[in-house]
């Protein structure tokens, strides 16, 4: 029957799970719209709703973990479209200080918690390491949407999230060589190394050779040629960030820093960049919420260790970041605090690596598989409060939300 | 090595392969319209020269060609948004005869060809069918960056795509049948009268449908409720229709028309969806070039085979189509028999059905398929010959190729 042939040859079953995918995460965006709760929990929510854990309509699957990273990677691309390299420059220090404090807390308390939960040496450290990394995806989605990404915290956040990403890489790469055998300390220095490197070099020389650049690039005669460059440029750097051994929404982030300056006043550019993140970005949530074993609670001592882990991650991450931001009023320590907390898919990836090296044990691996999607769950309503006073509170933050992260820009900036 | 890991859990493989398919495309789109050729053809010779074919550096995979499918998907959805029906219906007859006309003449050729090159008679019906369907995304690609949607022959070039699309599904599941064993002749009613109602239900009640809910939509909290509704009617639609039978662009086509007047003035919405479908289309274009195997022209009596077809599937739909618009000037029977010579994705889902039921042959499969890529190649140069007076010569199309759909139509309308 051709129902079965075009079923079969035009992949109905993967379209109907992203129609699932983003059915769900816009009626519960709506939902929580209106009880005036983050769009971004609603939509992880939905995830959670879907998944295998309650009504089982759609699984993750490969496809779905890609379109997902393609989504985290094109919204990463878009915070960076409106950064300028100065804006990050200029809070430097200060993001290395909260970046790398937010590293040594939650890693300790991973490790301590995981020993005294008779863990072994190996899989305490793989513990500590899944503690560590920040996934900004979450707390830029909240920030873009409330038309604060321009804040002075907002860019420390940043800041240290590509810091924190770096010391991520470098605690996995030892925690991962300790369980294969022993630290190679010249390969980990390379690694290391090649990292700080490209990070260095493309957010230096990205933004200054675009602005050169961009008179050719305006020249082109091929169709919107700022965004389809764009494009190129961020799924080109994504993919040069893996290979050097960074996440790949880093490399995004930077290639859309390198080209904010020279499409700055290209608002439609933008506004088609942000059509495809605005597509893509309910599958990275949904895709989160998906991930969610909540059968995890059937075993009560299991249920223990997640929200002690849980817990600990939230306020170590919390007081870390906090601390760096030493200096600055207590509010904004308090929105650099907040806003480093969610581990989201990071989180996940570092546990999957544990389980597939066979160095975590499974009630570990649905602890850390459970708080890395409830930090995400808990940091956008605690975001939305620490940042709070920082919008008028007319009732403009409801127009605001209906507009793109450009028109934000120029309403606030 | 985390490097591994991250490439493992992240997937650079896959992205790596969009990567090289957006960059090759884009390259091929700049020379190309720089030799003043479409650049659609630039794209789907990119596909060539990367695939299989020449240097295998990416092949059609399941994730290519979801992800080709959901471009020409939102290819339609866009081209349907800048449709209003009542301009379809107003050349509907005209369309009907068009699309019969241009299934009928196809039809018969393949299948006197086949028989004459030693098919048996399941299997000529098999390349009768194959030749039969259009690819209307290529001429809607070719059309649209020329700025010449809204003429009448675009309109009626676009509802013969349906009826096409709806007699390819009735041809398509008689002569599977046949291989199965003997013609249901309910079921195939069935299946005809679902696709008929389908399309004609949802084409006639989507956009009054729209109209009224419009101010509901705008009254939503999610943030850009008409672009993200559009998202969920276009997939919603495209996968109905596919379960229904006829093609997933149909659906798609179907859900951009029924937006297309209460998003008239929405022009984020436009562009945003324009960025999604920019992004995309690419991808469709290629993988279409990937399908290609050069590998049949070891073989001197395929080639002979692949020509011939290609010959009469070019010729029948010129003279078929352009027959169905008597009446019309001469020069536009011309614009509407070239605007349906492309096959592209339809007839190579066709071939690979009827390989997948075992009558069709190598060598039949081989020059259908090269058929199917030859036709959306020498279509758009004919295309854009056909079409070239109806556009200013003063060079004012190389200013309309740099802007987008939204605003060729402001300038046109």
């Amino acid at each position: 029957m051709p129902v079965f042939f075009a079923a079969a040859t035009e992949h109905a079953g993967v379209l109907l799970s992203l129609f699932l995918m983003i059915f769900a995460a816009k009626l519960m965006a709506e939902i929580f719209e209106r009880l005036r709760q983050p769009a971004v929990v609603g939509e992880i929510l939905a995830g959670v709703i879907i998944g295998p854990s309650l009504l089982g309509w759609v699984s993750p699957s490969e496809f779905t973990t890609i379109i997902a990273e393609i989504g985290v990677i094109f919204l990463l691309f878009t915070v960076g479209l409106e950064t300028k390299p100065e804006s990050i420059l200029r809070v430097g220090k200060r993001a290395f200080l909260v970046g790398t404090l937010g590293v040594i807390l939650p890693f300790i308390a991973g490790y301590f918690i995981a020993i005294w939960w008779e863990g072994v040496f190996v899989e305490a450290m793989f513990v500590g390491a899944a503690l560590v990394a920040t996934s900004v995806g979450i707390t830029a989605r909240v920030l873009g949407s409330l038309g604060l990404l321009d804040k002075e915290t907002s860019k420390i956040i940043l800041g240290a999230a590509v810091i924190d990403d770096i010391l991520g890489l470098i605690i996995l790469s030892t925690v991962s060589s300790l369980s294969t055998g022993g630290v190679d300390y010249f390969g980990l220095a390379k690694t290391a190394g090649l990292a700080i490197l490209f990070t260095v070099v493309v957010g230096t020389a990205g933004a200054r050779s675009m602005k050169l650049l961009a008179p050719r690039v305006d020249a082109l005669r091929m169709h919107r040629p700022f965004f389809n460059i764009g494009l190129i440029l961020c799924l080109g750097l994504s993919i040069a960030s893996m290979y050097v051994g960074v996440a790949a929404i880093i490399g995004a982030f930077l290639a859309g820093m390198a080209l904010a300056e020279p499409t700055e006043e290209n608002h439609t550019m933008h506004r088609m960049t942000s059509g495809v993140t605005e597509f893509l970005v309910p599958f990275f949530l949904v895709n989160i919420g998906m991930q969610l074993d909540l059968s995890v609670f059937r075993d009560s001592t299991v249920i223990g260790l997640a929200l002690l882990i849980t817990f600990f991650a939230v306020i170590t991450k919390f007081i870390g970041c906090g601390l760096g931001a030493w200096g600055m009023t207590r509010r904004e320590m308090g929105q650099i605090g907040v806003g480093m907390i969610p581990r989201g898919e990071v989180g996940i990836v570092v546990a999957q690596i544990g389980l597939s090296l066979g160095v975590i044990s499974k009630p570990f691996f649905a602890s850390v598989l459970f708080m890395a999607v409830a930090t995400t769950l808990i940091a956008p309503p605690l975001i939305k409060l620490f940042f709070s006073e920082d919008k008028d509170n007319d009732g403009v933050d409801d127009v605001i939300v209906e507009t793109d992260i450009s028109d934000e820009f120029t309403r606030i900036g």
